[in-house]
């Protein structure tokens, strides 16, 4: 059996990126459940390795076509021979993260590499012409253009939270939110859970906006005018969503651990409570797209850059989800290639579904 | 020397208050630290003890005055016959509720007691042309005006969360808080931590407003423009204030430890990580007032009310949190009782301040 190929970029080279993906095939049972492709530099993965003091070794290969079992594969993805600079944010930096990901990116694509996992990059200092974007998942979804568009999921062993709006300010959240939003988030996690996640019927709960659920009203409205019809609407459509909760008392009283996902209404109402939970192991999953991409839920981390540090555990457990959506979508391609065609019985003699002829074919 | 006597009112009779009061003095030692004054209807408390099986009895007190050591003493605030019926909201549940917190803030002013713990209310039911109010908290300050203001506080061992804004809707908190707000909280903040909780040197910090405080004005401006000069002002008079910080990452990462406390923008920014972290022992003090008053930090849990499933150590953590203030508070008040004139030394001659007629008095 073939392993499953998991591309990964570099990141900024002068935060922890590379640390922490060195860290994690520093454990060689890495090695039996995937086969890595690191796209970066050679001499900037050089002085990373020596700066931690690390054993592991590279293997330089052209593209992950080459790349081979048992060992880190290494894609030199830059001609430019940028200087490491620990916690310093610079314009080189950021051209050596984005050469990463462009080169990376084009692999996905051609179907080198079977999954993506990226390391941190500085949101700031990669923008240029060619990068124009808050974030990966922007650019992954215009490079990867899907039916539904992206859906940002954290998630740990525990908890996966979804967020209707990502990086908007406070005084705009609430007028961006729409009810043709929510359901369309709604719908992203849904299946996501099912296909990605191989949970059969998913639960998931949806957020309030405003404090106390709005208080009837007293608090704000858009419970009731946004949320709650999106929500009665996704219901009327068969998916289980519930709601709206009151954001305190959900995570307060462990509410969450009765549903398969949450859906936040804004950033810090979905990212506190999450990263106050999942601590050192949560991922960063972008749902809806045909690619699968996961990152690990930190920053660059400047301040301690460089230093040996840095905890890999969640750069690992990026690397065991991206394979586990792999193979849950395989099973679930699996499971539905021959459905079976439905089947009506005439209990009464009046039902005109009886008809076999007219039946649909299962689809 | 005599105990502290602690007020407490019974709150919402069909929810979990008076189960949760029943419960802490269940434990004897309870009797050991304070005298318990019960505010509320003997009718309604006896049907309570019955339907959790409680083996506690009461004494009743015309007034907190009466009050005996050693046992739970009801101050009887109701003539009405409120009937319970668990987790229903009622006009007369509410009016039970007012009549209690009356008659408790009205013993609290005379001093018959010394400090005053609140059990949970039903905000919409306890509305009357008498309490208009969207809690207790805006009530009390109403009754206890006071330079300040309140401030509300949600604590526990290892966290101190205050609000700078409280039940304001998503959509108008950017617009309510401004650079005056933020440091009058900061300045009461202090004040507390200082005279309340024993800290001589409190270090608080500020929360962002937007998410990743706001990425250098990328995602909102309310960080450059309102929350750090607000900063900057405060730790110019000298107190020690740090941020704005990033509100996931702080809790994320683990900075909350390291400060006495954090002063959050909004209700659910502070509530959310207040409440995943503190779990069952959860206080509620509302500072900035010369009054001490506390209250668990969960609500009337109408859907376990008189099952004898509410756990009590919210309520536990309450009435300890309000004799620590008190005595805090009188110790703060003798150590600063006759303060030292300071004294200041000429080490070369052209000191100024050397001239010990014009130094100040220590004040």
């Amino acid at each position: 059996m073939e392993k499953i190929k998991v591309g990964i970029t570099q990141g900024d080279i002068n935060g922890v990126g590379l640390e922490v993906i060195l860290k994690t095939f520093a454990d060689a049972e890495m090695f039996e459940i995937c086969t890595p492709v690191l796209y970066g530099s050679p001499k900037v993965v050089t002085y990373h390795i020596k700066s931690i003091e690390s054993q592991l070794n590279f293997q330089l290969v052209e593209s992950a076509l080459q790349a081979k079992d048992n060992c880190l594969n290494l894609v030199n993805c830059s001609n430019d021979d940028a200087v490491v600079e620990f916690g310093v944010p610079s314009a080189a930096a950021g051209k050596a993260a984005f050469d990463a990901l462009e080169r990376a990116s084009m692999e996905l694509k051609e179907g080198m590499i079977d999954v993506l996992v990226t390391a941190p990059i500085n949101k700031s200092d990669i923008q240029s012409n060619q990068f124009k974007f808050p974030g990966h998942t922007e650019y992954l979804a215009q490079k990867f253009p899907s039916e539904t568009g992206p859906l940002m999921i954290l998630m740990n062993q525990d908890l996966r939270v979804a967020l209707v709006t990502t990086h908007v300010p406070i005084t705009k959240v609430a007028q961006t939110i729409t009810q043709t939003m929510i359901e369309s988030k709604i719908k992203i996690l849904d299946k996501t859970l099912r296909s990605d996640f191989c949970i059969e019927i998913p639960r998931i709960a949806v957020l309030a906006l405003n404090p106390h659920a709005g208080d009837m009203g007293l608090i704000g409205t858009e419970e009731q005018t946004v949320i709650k019809p999106a929500i009665d609407n996704m219901i009327s459509q068969g998916i289980q969503c519930f709601g709206p909760f009151s954001a305190d008392g959900f995570f307060g009283n462990g509410s969450y651990r009765m549903f398969h996902a949450v859906l936040a209404m804004y950033h810090d109402q979905g990212l506190i409570p999450f990263k106050a939970i999942a601590m050192d192991n949560g991922v960063n999953y972008t749902a809806g797209l045909d690619i699968i991409r996961t990152s690990p839920d930190h920053g660059t981390a400047y301040d301690i850059a460089g230093k040996g540090l840095a905890n890999e555990n969640s750069m690992r457990q990026a690397i065991y989800a991206a394979i586990d959506v792999y193979n849950a979508r395989k099973f679930d391609k699996e499971i539905h290639k021959n459905p079976l065609r439905r089947q009506f019985f005439d209990r009464d003699g009046k039902d005109d579904k009886v008809n076999l002829e007219s039946a649909d074919d299962g689809q």
